[in-house]
């Protein structure tokens, strides 16, 4: 006999969590649909060399694989739904007009937790918004997420904006970092040490760590210190998308920021919110790679369903009414299509446990 | 560069089917919540031993198995969700009263696809009622299956009713065969083979086949040439079963039928329904294990999605209202809380593609 215990990372959902989780996944995916974002479907697991293909980030020894009996050959379970659509967009929906709106939903399967997260399988749901990544589809995507958020009940929501590239794009032109450097130089802004960045000739990027924090201030630090071209433009993007959803949401801005951010180009973004504890989602610009070489414009984002579950989200009370050993059928019938949760009794002896109502004739009466 | 094929078995679903797929499994989900049952959500992947032990059916080599590499264990996809039902029932919710009702709905993965399903991983939805199998508990299992299928918009519903261990009950008593020839007896059923039957000598079996088909007249049959109490308790049972679900579907009885019935006992039934090629799902009476090797009674069913999205259920257009830019974002909100869905141009440019409306104002008018 088996001891029922689960692999670690692995668990049970059990009620009320596990129906929580369920309404909240239709909530999330019902609010992306109403902006047009059409759903989309792909499979469990794949050849483990399109899930790493298709993401600069992605790596082999990252993802749980197994030997497929019937194709023989190496399969990969999806550590992330993201990738996958980009291969549909690229592929069977390649001659579809852009924009391309698409949405997911479902579980995914991290080889390893993390200390945030101890879970290893996720229901992650998102939406991608391919051909462009113009400010407008920014703006866009940010409010389909604020809405998917508020649908899921989210309150205080926190967008932190990254420029991802920024640091490759800087050292690259005005402020010249040799590449042999770069690495360094990535490490000595995310540890935030102006001694390092000194001692690699580096210390011009020192203000850029200063411009961190809530906007509009942090944007204005950034604006006061840009001399370049190429900062003024994304200084600008940002101010277009922070207005464009003002109001509605707490912005901050970490222009260094890189972390999880690998293949976003433009701009990145984590999303948070009061109560939550972590990350509820992220998302940003990228580019999907196609079977001809050209790279396309996308933007999207994602969210894990659990976290939400995890606060307490999508619980609600239901009305639980009894329904004795010959009631009338139909009587109970028509109450659940009204809504009521029926507990037909099976015995005469059965209890109504957990009920708030009782059937008496075709009425339900508080208990 | 990858060529984004996939492994045979495993697709991806496109608009509009995935998001049928997403809205017949909530459908499904909620009318079976309805009837009092509670949602788990178990694990994509558990130890081998947990999923194998848990039913008599389950096979090593069925399974999709890896080894994890954070356990260093053999792992294995599920199969099928009624197990893993089945070990919380025994296990987490041991303790919870009984009759306990436990909903699911998620992907399941198989190891090999089948002629009829070429799909290797499906979704499967279903109900579980736990600690009796008496006839009020198969009727209500039945009556929660009928409206779930209805609730996806299936129509002409018949059921097939098997008795699984009635052969087996049946040679270890009234109509005695050895058990060494109880294989061939096995074989010569399924193949309704009156020749084979007579060669070993149980040529008494043959009246069972002939009882075979459509209720009530199948009925009648096997209560004519039945001689054996424990053959006129099962009847019975059948005839409180069909009356009480009177006038909803059809019914049908193959008395010897066992092929996928492996774990059932009492009682096993197969779901079909009108334009949907295969059955649809499948249930029936059966023992859960538990740690101090008692069994326990239980009653479910499993439903499919993927043949109900391939009938072409679950399709609904939707109202899609093309958004200029510079409309007011405020009013496409409020648009969208009406159930529109709106698709926003990101630039002046875009065409209403797929649009049946376009904002004016505040108003959609049509195209």
């Amino acid at each position: 006999m088996t001891n029922g215990l689960l692999p670690e990372g692995l668990r049970d959902r059990l009620p009320p969590q596990a129906e929580a989780a369920s309404r909240l996944l239709h909530r999330v995916i019902v609010a992306i649909g109403r902006h047009g974002y059409d759903r989309v479907s792909p499979p469990l697991a794949e050849y483990e060399e399109e899930l790493v293909g298709r993401l600069k980030s992605a790596r082999r020894q990252d993802l749980l694989r197994f030997v497929d009996p019937v194709s023989q050959r190496t399969l990969a379970l999806r550590p992330d739904i993201t990738g996958q659509v980009g291969r549909i967009a690229a592929t069977r929906l390649g001659h579809r007009p852009r924009p391309l709106r698409l949405a997911y939903g479902g579980p995914v399967l991290k080889l390893r937790a993390t200390q945030l997260r101890p879970e290893r399988e996720l229901t992650q749901a998102g939406a991608e918004l391919i051909g462009t990544a113009a400010v407008p589809a920014i703006v866009e995507v940010l409010r389909v997420a604020i809405e998917a958020m508020e649908a899921a009940g989210v309150t205080g929501i926190t967008i932190d904006l990254t420029l991802p590239d920024l640091v490759e794009t800087l050292a690259a032109g005005p402020l010249p970092v040799p590449t042999e450097r770069l690495a360094a130089l990535r490490d000595a802004l995310d540890a935030r040490d102006a001694g390092a960045l000194a001692g690699i000739g580096a210390a011009d990027y020192l203000p850029l760590l200063e411009a961190a924090g809530p906007l509009p201030a942090a944007l204005a630090r950034l604006r006061a210190l840009s001399r370049w071209e190429i900062l003024d433009q994304r200084i600008d993007a940002i101010a277009q998308i922070t207005d464009a959803l003002d109001g509605r949401v707490t912005f901050t801005l970490d222009p260094t920021e890189r972390q999880g951010f690998e293949y976003q180009s433009l701009i990145g973004f984590s999303l948070f919110a009061s109560g939550l504890r972590g990350e509820v989602g992220r998302g940003g610009s990228y580019a999907i790679l196609h079977a001809d070489g050209t790279a396309e414009p996308a933007v999207g984002f994602s969210l894990y369903i659990d976290p939400l579950v995890d606060a307490g989200l999508g619980q609600e009370p239901s009305r639980r009414v009894f329904v004795p050993v010959g009631a009338d059928p139909a009587a109970a019938r028509a109450l659940r299509r009204e809504g009521w949760t029926t507990i037909a009794a099976l015995t005469d002896d059965d209890l109504p446990v957990g009920c708030t109502h009782r059937m008496v004739g075709a009425v339900p009466e508080p208990l």
